[in-house]
């Protein structure tokens, strides 16, 4: 977790200098929220009103079932029937508080030491990954990224692919965890990835959990290559987080009632159930099809116009005869950038924007463990990560500073 | 966690049974959500829809700490501060969806398997006490309950009392956890209990968890002889579900940053956070007062006059001759009856209940594991459980038919 443990102090290290001074002082281009993206906040406000309004004593005023409400289970039932042509039953979903509260329940289930004594670790297939799964896993040494393969795409544009082989050298998994579109990069996998990621977990017997939280069906930031697919060995995760209701933590998964039902029983014993009131919004919107309308006419085209910016801004600003490549994955709510020269280092570029008032994260921390992983030339050391859903004048004086001091790291090494 | 599977499957039945008819067709005595009180819905109401209307987008449009909103904190700590004088910074408090969610972290903690080979196991020192703690322990046999001692009282009372010196010969111990007033018996501890307690966790080393669920400053569901207190050792916790917003999963809980900052921690990488709205409206009722007005002139007179009314039902009902107890404890949200019979057996009462369409609950899930209970006489199987929060006349009948099947059970007997 050392990967985590790193980006927890980068984060405090944000919230403390930025608590007593006024967010425009700084350029934050750190933050891991949602854009307020105001079609989306009065959407969920809406449905929160509604909920409240209609009958507070059977929403708010009860205990729920550790599953979901049935009227967000039959909800999302009919949603994916509509949506994929998806026969489930109640059996097939389980809702959390935000889906990482459903992963963590899956980390619980499906990894640790076993009475045999081994011990079956949290696969990452993909590094980079989501920094939050670093620290679904209680057990030392319980988690492994897989280091992937580095596709270079013109002058400056690269992507990683997934390394099956490498993946298949493993053993002793419990479990195989990815986002797609992923946190930081943006990637998303194609069918051939995913078709061989559930062919491994199919002979491992294994579950595979796939984080939409970015991607398909909602809330579609960046292009979505493959839709989600059922099979027996997937578990897949969907959350109202990234279409704008993180603060009221829900999420919801869908796989074979062998995973789902052991991830409900294990939310009855910890969290109980996710709370009532987004649950009853999430449950409206699905029902209304106004989560798919805001999706399409507003988050969709927000994160496309921010993406378009962002990739300007680089090819602008970035001096050109420094190696750097931005992921060309299309999906996300960041870009990555990857400065190739040894005198970069990720941890140093986050020291001296800090001394200029903004604000990146560090590469390193998302690969699980940046110093064994089986990349060339350093690359984990040499990445960090900008979010998209910083104001446009953040991000355009952002990337200025960004450039700027790439320059001084270049010429102090000289 | 036998206890635990068995209240499963009956609540379960329960659920199944009523599921599809009109609630009035049943009497259900064992319902565990709180009665609908209207001055307490209406503050709640009140308060979650000022919260979604003043500032959305940073309530529900943003992640939120995993300590707790920096609002709730403030509140927190200023309301214990003006009710016990308490000084606390931030760094004594952590709130979590639910206070169960905080004692699940605090037991996935403190107790377990320790890496010399040692496990140290989650104990609650007075049993009978809340199934829900047994479902908290992730680990074979990790849990242990300390049988009481049976304080009888005149003819038809009784009440358990803290048996330390069984609580002393235990080892291995990771937590003591205890509810007060408790579930199922609405007994509270007294000063010398709670001394004793504290002396014991000191002297071990250990945390001693204390669920004020039911208990001081609010909801105050029944009499409450010692207010809580601060002390190293000890974790205090308190929600918002039995005054009345069970459905939205908040609680907190006050203690040494040494323990509180881990459950922070591990709320982090698990649930990430509490909703925001109902922290938001935790806040706003703790802050305003409205919270200790409404405990006062509303909570605790409701349920003062429910458990008057179960008191002078079960004299009138049950059958003088019939060697009945109702436990004492004036605090709490349950009636627990002891019927001192062989012929007696809490799961064969159930059933006959159950055919004459009235549920209670089985008191022998209540002891961690019953059948190896030191009580004498068979006495975790010969009681049962009665939720005071179900409408006066869900009250009268069912002890009515509760009376009619004791002597039943007893004609069939003899």
């Amino acid at each position: 977790m050392a990967g985590l443990s790193g980006l927890r102090s980068i984060m405090e290290d944000v919230a403390a200098s930025t608590a007593d001074t006024s967010a425009e002082e700084w350029l934050n281009l750190s933050i891991g929220n949602p854009a307020a993206i105001p079609a989306a906040g009065a959407m969920w406000r809406e449905a929160l009103t509604r909920a409240l309004e209609e009958d507070f004593d059977a929403v708010c005023g009860r205990y729920g079932p550790s599953r979901g409400s049935a009227g967000l289970i039959e909800a999302v039932n009919a949603y994916f029937h509509r949506a994929y042509g998806w026969d489930l039953g109640p059996e097939n979903v389980v809702v959390g508080p935000g889906s990482q509260m459903v992963c963590f329940a899956a980390a619980a289930l499906f990894c640790g030491p076993e009475p045999d004594g081994a011990h079956r670790r949290l696969v990452l297939p993909m590094v980079p990954d989501y920094t939050g799964y670093q620290g679904l896993c209680m057990h030392e040494d319980g988690i492994v990224g897989v280091a992937p393969q580095i596709v270079e795409d013109g002058e400056h544009g690269f992507r990683y692919a997934l390394d099956l082989d490498a993946l298949a050298r493993l053993d002793d998994i419990g479990m195989l965890l990815i986002s797609t579109p992923g946190n930081p990069t943006g990637r998303a996998m194609d069918r051939a990835e995913l078709d061989g990621l559930i062919a491994f977990a199919e002979a491992r017997d294994i579950p595979l959990v796939i984080d939409h939280a970015y991607g398909a069906p909602f809330p579609r930031i960046g292009e979505v290559p493959v839709e989600p697919v059922r099979h027996p060995h997937v578990v897949n995760c969907f959350s109202a987080s990234k279409a704008g209701m993180p603060g009221e933590r829900v999420g919801f998964a869908i796989g074979d009632p062998r995973y789902v039902g052991a991830i409900a029983a294990f939310l009855s014993n910890s969290v109980l159930h996710a709370a009532q009131l987004p649950q009853a919004a999430l449950a409206t919107t699905l029902r209304e099809g106004t989560l798919d309308e805001v999706t399409r006419d507003a988050i969709t085209p927000y994160y496309r116009g921010k993406r378009e910016l962002m990739d300007a801004l680089l090819m602008e600003q970035l001096p050109p005869d420094i190696a750097w490549r931005s992921h060309s994955g299309a999906g996300g709510m960041f870009a990555w950038v990857w400065i190739d020269h040894a005198w970069f280092d990720d941890v140093e570029l986050y020291r001296r924007l800090k001394e200029k008032r903004v604000f990146v994260v560090p590469g390193r921390h998302f690969f699980v463990d940046a110093t064994t992983t089986a990349l060339p030339r350093g690359h984990a050391t040499r990445c960090f990560r900008m979010s998209l859903s910083a104001p446009e004048k953040t991000l355009i004086d952002g990337v200025s500073r960004v450039a700027e001091t790439l320059e001084e790291m270049r010429a102090e090494a000289n």
